[in-house]
């Protein structure tokens, strides 16, 4: 299965299925001029599939080389960047060479950066290996680092010349990586797509199950987000609703201390403020916060936060707004009908609250070791926002 | 005076002239939406210009920060990057905020660097201080940094939204420094314009002498690389032509160990190195390169080159062959009328040994230190072909 992202001459295909690891090295021969290629990828993925993608470019007739970096987010930084592009300098790539991000989002945006700016540029070819990175980050060309400071404060938008989304890999992700992917996945569901929604509601629990065929589902997911880059590359207008739930998600991954909440967690309770908003403000009513609640919980995702400083959660806020001066949000009038909207403090304020729990056991101490089973043991809908009535 | 970069919304102007310093805070407020500018500056640059500098971006409203980053050509290095980058994020630097780069080629090249990816690209302004930064290297976008494996490895095109070249700076300039800058300018002349390249014969040594105003001339070179630019932003075509002289030099560069031949001056032996193959292909006679030689001479710049092995020379042009496979070089068929070859390795040879002199005393042991005087001391047109005939 492909899905085209169509922009221009930049345009490139989305891969997705079972076992299309395979095609990484006939993708890369067909969309570049490469005749060396650069395999940057980290553990646990480089022990699964970095042979099977390295025999795959090899066999395509390039000349291939790998580098494993540091494992961690706390890797998407300077230092491992600097590894990157002197592996390109010892390796003699040129600027028609290419280099193969083979992992989940810190390699993607590290790998993808390093490509954006080696030589002034030249390819990458994504190779996602986690759900949230098949589904989000692989596409749309953004890529960059965090700085001490920050995260993603250094980047590029530099397109990929292909996405190749093998969802054999899901099997081997630990289970929390692999429901941290389903924040996005719920995202998409409200953004744009009323019928997975319900059956994402309807499969529940069963979604995280070990074996599943997901690639159906995120092959659906890349439709959705190309769609959305193929109009809008720079986020001026319909991009920006692909922040839906991300406002609150940043506030709380910066003062919870990064790391500690992961990203596709921190979005999914993210989204639940987004939905209280939007209750709050009268653009939907009370159902559809209660629904998300649930599923998110059935795929073991976290649906209440800790209780933040208001002050501390305001200048974080204002640190993030636009230009203009505004905290824009993305609320729902409907699913598949996002909206940008300015509220008052107040009704952010109150939003939050509802989702806000002062017994919140985010994150999970025992989670992240065992594969790919349904976390019943993780907070289920709770009606956080009863303590704060 | 201004000449105008034609590149669409993306054009810009460049101001040069006597104190136009002055302008640096008007020109970044009207050219940019910043309320934030953090300049970034070496020494001995900031010690003459830098107080001028934020007192102009101050009385223009901004909030204004400086950092002076380690001198030296060394420092275009990754850490040096990271400082940038780190101080933009300690400062709050946002997406419509500006970088001002005062400085020369090192400063312009790395803080433009540093703004093309910091927030996925901020503004900069360009504040050359040397006569090379004045006339090519703060016109025209080229931004990046060094590797330890070799230079500009790393980097991004990146216009600037306006350049101030204020030629006061040129009279504080040590004497090695000015005179480097002539390397381009005599490349310019010969590109491009009959009459400047008469102009600068007749003037000879009084060009580097203490207290002349360059200003004319600056403008004059600033808007023959502003009209290739303009023309073609991505070197596809005409800016090629821009590498005259610049194969050549750039195998002296690596393989006497960077720093030890400064560009400029490289550039310089380059010229006649092209001229030389010119002359032996029959592009043009032998009074070319005879005159420039003299030029060369009169400005204090180096007329011959060390041998060279040829093993590794070859290598080091056959690593920068064009993705095709050929080495291009710039020839002349007469002054102003540049054109593309690749001709075969033993023309390439036969040229250069005729700028190659086993006596060959560059580089100076004694200059770099004494301000804005005509080296006599100098080796002049010693006929160099001599001793390889």
């Amino acid at each position: 299965m492909t899905v085209r992202v169509e922009l221009g001459d930049r345009g490139y295909d989305v891969h997705v299925g079972v076992g299309v690891r395979s095609r990484v090295g006939p993708v890369t021969a067909d969309t570049t001029r490469a005749q060396r290629a650069l395999v940057v990828t980290q553990q646990p993925v480089a022990d699964h599939w970095l042979d099977d993608v390295v025999a795959s470019i090899d066999d395509a007739g390039l000349d291939t080389a790998t580098l494993v970096i540091p494992d961690g987010e706390a890797h998407k930084d300077v230092a491992t960047l600097a590894m990157v592009w002197e592996e390109c300098a010892r390796r003699q790539l040129r600027r028609r060479d290419v280099i193969v991000a083979l992992g989940g989002g810190v390699v993607g945006d590290l790998a993808g950066f390093a490509a954006a700016t080696y030589n002034r540029g030249i390819d990458v070819v994504q190779v996602p290996s986690t759900l949230l990175a098949m589904v989000d980050s692989s596409i749309g060309g953004k890529t960059g680092i965090d700085l001490p400071g920050g995260k993603n404060l250094v980047g590029a938008i530099h397109q990929p010349t292909a996405v190749v989304a093998d969802t054999d890999m899901l099997a081997t992700l630990p289970a929390r990586v692999l429901r941290e992917g389903f924040g996005e996945v719920v995202k998409h569901a409200l953004l744009a797509d009323r019928k997975m929604f319900k059956r994402l509601v309807a499969a529940g629990p069963e979604l995280v199950a070990p074996g599943r065929d997901l690639s159906t589902l995120v092959m659906a997911n890349a439709a959705i987000k190309a769609a959305v880059v193929s109009e809008d590359e720079r986020e001026h207008g319909r991009r920006a609703h692909l922040n839906l739930g991300h406002t609150y998600a940043h506030v709380l991954e910066v003062l919870t201390g990064l790391g500690s909440w992961w990203h596709g967690e921190a979005v999914a309770v993210g989204l639940l403020v987004s939905l209280a908003l939007g209750e709050e403000l009268g653009h939907h009513g009370r159902d559809l916060r209660a629904t998300t609640t649930r599923l998110l919980a059935d795929i073991g995702l976290p649906t209440t936060a800790p209780v933040l400083d208001r002050d501390a959660l305001f200048e974080v806020m204002a640190r993030d707004k636009k230009s203009d001066g505004r905290i824009r949000w993305v609320v729902l009038d409907r699913i598949g009908t996002p909206t940008l909207i300015t509220p008052d403090p107040a009704a952010i304020e109150a939003a939050i609250a509802r989702v806000e729990d002062p017994n919140c056991s985010w994150p999970p101490t025992d989670a992240g070791t065992e594969t790919g089973s349904p976390a019943t043991e993780l907070p289920t809908d709770d009606t956080p926002e009863r303590s704060h009535a």
